[in-house]
């Protein structure tokens, strides 16, 4: 019953963390600051949760993200696919009676491996908030962008592709930087990245906007948004037919969500938005509820 | 007749700079030092070949590469495809009356656009030397990995991966970074990235050499080699189909050759490769030859 009637939720990832009080089933009180796992040193990790607590009562604790990870307070090993909210309740780390770290989730298949680490709890948590039905396929992009197919409920299988951080290290780092520096809207330049990413040639077709420059072209306002859209595009290719009639869920900020909605109703697919905060708190409560 | 008998190559890349002097069409005299175009101040290009000329003679002097870029001496127009022998010798740009740049060349496919400055002498010269028939696909890799079509002699159509800048990228700055230390050779891990690179899907194969590390999967020892494999067989997958019985014209230094080869070769290719100095002296002798 510990974890139902009153406890404290954190989303805890990797820059940032987030608490929520859950009382009854409603989050009545909530807090936000930059202090992801990195900012917190290895042993600090005990003091930070009895200072939330000194804030939000003496309440269980349920925490998910990369406090669980080996950067985290403790490594919260993954649960195999097919996992539901079950598999996560069954397989939560424990710190104590009344402090529980969710883990990630893992695949292989056929030697192909791939992790997630809190995003299981707002997948999961869309289904368990009929947000998304339990037969579905869902999108996460990010830096690491989730592909995940739910069926029955369970996570049963997922391909993560490194989209953002690609997109990241060309801005930063490449002979790109200088051509990637305007923002990015899924305006036409945008669709022509991702119709070219529709080629699933990406080194070629990433030389190509320094070609494009070369020869003038196009415009370096409309780089970045080819180059978002090539990168997005290339990855929307190989998960999204448009053949198939089921909708694409995705789980992401506003800004993202628009770009990979974009996306995948460029290539024939349909898009729908899911607000991931609803899908995070559903998750983490019906977690809760199992345990109980 | 300027330059025929007696006269100055130098292959003027970014970081390194090689002078041949070249007399009755073999080469002499050489050297190679750092002074790459990057290491030249904007003004001293001037000084530069006077010190060249102080060294090897008052004599005609044909430069390649980035000299003749926008960080060189002066820009040399890209010469659109188709482009041979002939067409290079006849857009050279002209600094003074014994002092030549050669250009690049440029190519525009369907709003597809790819450039190369540098490579085109050596391309060009594997088949004025006889090494590569007038009609053939090049691969010459590197930072940027230029793909070339060569019909009756001359340069038709060609594309360029950023194969080498995108592992360098991930080597230095990304989330892989701390495992892909690991010299790279063409064994099993690269081979099996080879395979798994034909799927071209890369930033999600990209993701999975980390996922391969937090199920222990893989050693990092092999993780350089098998994401070398992934990029360079995503892109031999674009460019090589096993149906083909045209052998694949590879010019690279040994190690880079190598990886080439073998990757070629998993895909059901052919791979010949060719001394990439022998190709270039050939081409800007025949350049000089030309001009006579």
């Amino acid at each position: 019953m510990k974890f139902v009637s009153r406890f404290l939720a954190v989303d805890w990832g990797t820059t940032n963390r987030r608490v929520f009080l859950v009382e009854d089933g409603k989050v009545t009180r909530t807090s936000r600051d930059p202090k992801g796992v990195t900012a917190v040193s290895a042993g600090s990790f005990p003091a930070e949760a009895q200072a939330i607590r000194a804030e939000f009562g003496e309440l269980p604790m349920l925490m998910a993200g990369m406090v669980g990870s080996t950067l985290g307070w403790q490594v919260a090993p993954y649960v195999p696919a097919p996992c539901g909210i079950a598999e996560i309740a069954g397989n939560l780390c424990w710190i104590d009676d009344r402090t529980a770290i969710v883990p990630g989730i893992s695949v292989v298949d056929g030697g192909r491996a791939d992790v997630m680490r809190g995003e299981e709890v707002q997948l999961l948590g869309a289904v368990a908030a009929g947000l998304v039905p339990g037969d579905a396929l869902l999108c996460h992009p990010g830096t690491h962008c989730k592909w995940v197919t739910m069926t029955d409920a369970k996570v049963t299988a997922f391909t993560t592709a490194m989209t953002g951080e690609l997109f990241a290290l060309l801005k930063k780092h490449s002979v790109l930087a200088r051509q990637l520096a305007a923002p990015v809207n899924p305006g036409p330049a945008f669709l022509a990245g991702v119709e070219e990413g529709g080629r699933r040639d990406l080194a070629a077709s990433l030389f190509g906007v320094r070609a494009a420059k070369m020869l003038n072209l196009r415009n370096d306002e409309d780089s970045a948004a080819f180059t978002s859209g090539l990168i997005i595009g290339s990855d929307v290719a190989a998960r999204v037919s448009g053949a198939s009639e089921a909708p694409v869920y995705i789980l992401a900020d506003p800004n993202l969500a628009a770009l990979y909605s974009a996306a995948v109703e460029a290539r024939g697919g349909t898009a729908i938005v899911v607000d991931g905060e609803a899908a995070f708190l559903a998750g983490i409560i019906a977690i809760g509820k199992h345990l109980s």
